[in-house]
C-alpha cells in the first residue's frame, strides 16, 4: 500500500517544517502558508492532510510523544529500577538542542489544552503513561533496596514528573549563552536523594 | 495625585477583566474588545493603558509574579530555613482555584516568550530572584542542621523550581474531577528527603 505510506512520509515532512517554521517564528506567527512553503508544498495541498493549524500543532505534539517514547524505550531496553530510571529522565530532559526543539513544540500545546479539553485529555494520557513507568521502575528499585525513600511511589512519580515538565519551560525560554541549566545534576542529585 | 492612583486602579481592573476572559475563552480567543466589554471600558479606552494585547499579557504576568511575592513576603516573615522554604513553595505552587488561574496566564506568557527575547528576560529575572530565595533558605536549613544532602543547593534550587514550574502545568490542565495532584504531598516529601 505505497499511497498510505506516502501520506505518512509527507505528514512527517509537515512536521518537521512546522518545527523549523516554530522555532524561528514562534506558534503564532507560523501560518499554514508559511508551513507549507518550507516543506515544499503547494498552499493549498496541506488541507488534505491538516484541514487547520490546529490539527497539525496536534499531530506535532502526538508526534514529539512517541518519538520520545521510542527513545525511551531504547535507551530502558534491558534495565530496570534506578538504571531505567535515570535514562528514561535524562531521555525526556531537554539535554540537547533537538529535544528544546520539542519542548518549544510542547508548550504551545499546553497552552492550547488549557482552554480544549480534547488537547488537555491527550496531555493527561501522556502523563499518566510516564507517571505509571516511573511508578514501576520505583518499585523495581525499592526490590533492589536502591529507594528507601518513605513517600508514596506515586508521589515522587508526581514531583519527578513536574521537574521534567518544567525542565521544558526552562529549557525553551533560555537565553543564548545562559550558564548551564544542569539538569542532568539535577535529576542525579534526586536519585541520589532517593537512595539515602 | 488622585488621578495616578486612578490609573493604576484601572489597570488592575483591566487585568482582572483580562484573567476572567483568558480562564473563560484562552487567550487567543480573547479579544481587546472583549476584555474591555468585561472590564466595562468602552472600546477604544484600552488603548491609553495597554496599547497591545501583548502589552496586557506582559503586565498581567509581572502582576502575577509581583502578586505571588507579596503573599511570599507575607507568608515567609520571621520564618527562614526550611520553615520559611515550605512556605514559599506552598505559595507558588498552584493548591487553590486563584493560583491555577494565575497558572492560565502564566503559560500563555512562557509561550510567547520562547519567540520573544524580552519577555523570556522578564521570566529569567523572576526566576533567578526565586533561585536565590531557595538557595538563601536552604543555607539557613544547613546551618540549622535541617538539610544534609549532598548535592550543590543552586542544583536542589533548581530541581525545586522545576518542580514547582511544573506544577503549574499539571495544574493548568488538570480536569474538572481529576484526582488530587496531591502536589503539597510532593513538596513534602520533597524536604523530607533533603532532611536525611
Amino acid at each position: 500500500m505505497p499511497k498510505i505510506v506516502d501520506h505518512d512520509e509527507r505528514r512527517l515532512e509537515l512536521v518537521g517544517a512546522t518545527w523549523r517554521i516554530i522555532a524561528r517564528l514562534g506558534i503564532e506567527s507560523a501560518t499554514m502558508r508559511e508551513i507549507a512553503t518550507e516543506a515544499g508544498f503547494a498552499n493549498g495541498a496541506l488541507k488534505p492532510y491538516f484541514p487547520t493549524k490546529d490539527t497539525l500543532l496536534t499531530f506535532a505534539f502526538s508526534h514529539v510523544f512517541n518519538r520520545t517514547n521510542d527513545r525511551i524505550a531504547e535507551v530502558t531496553a534491558g534495565k530496570s529500577g534506578i538504571a531505567a530510571l535515570r535514562a528514561f529522565c535524562l531521555e525526556v530532559l531537554p539535554l540537547d538542542e533537538e529535544r528544546v526543539s520539542e519542548a518549544r513544540i510542547v508548550i504551545p500545546f499546553w497552552q492550547k489544552a488549557i482552554n480544549d479539553p480534547e488537547k488537555a485529555a491527550i496531555h493527561q494520557e501522556s502523563m499518566e503513561q510516564w507517571q505509571a513507568a516511573i511508578v514501576r521502575h520505583l518499585a523495581e528499585a525499592r526490590k533492589n533496596g536502591d529507594v528507601s525513600a518513605a513517600a508514596d511511589d506515586r508521589v515522587i512519580a508526581g514531583h519527578l514528573l513536574n521537574m521534567l515538565l518544567g525542565a521544558q519551560i526552562a529549557a525553551a525560554l533560555a537565553a543564548e549563552g545562559q550558564p548551564d541549566l544542569r539538569l542532568a545534576d539535577q535529576l542525579e542529585s534526586f536519585l541520589d536523594l532517593l537512595a539515602k
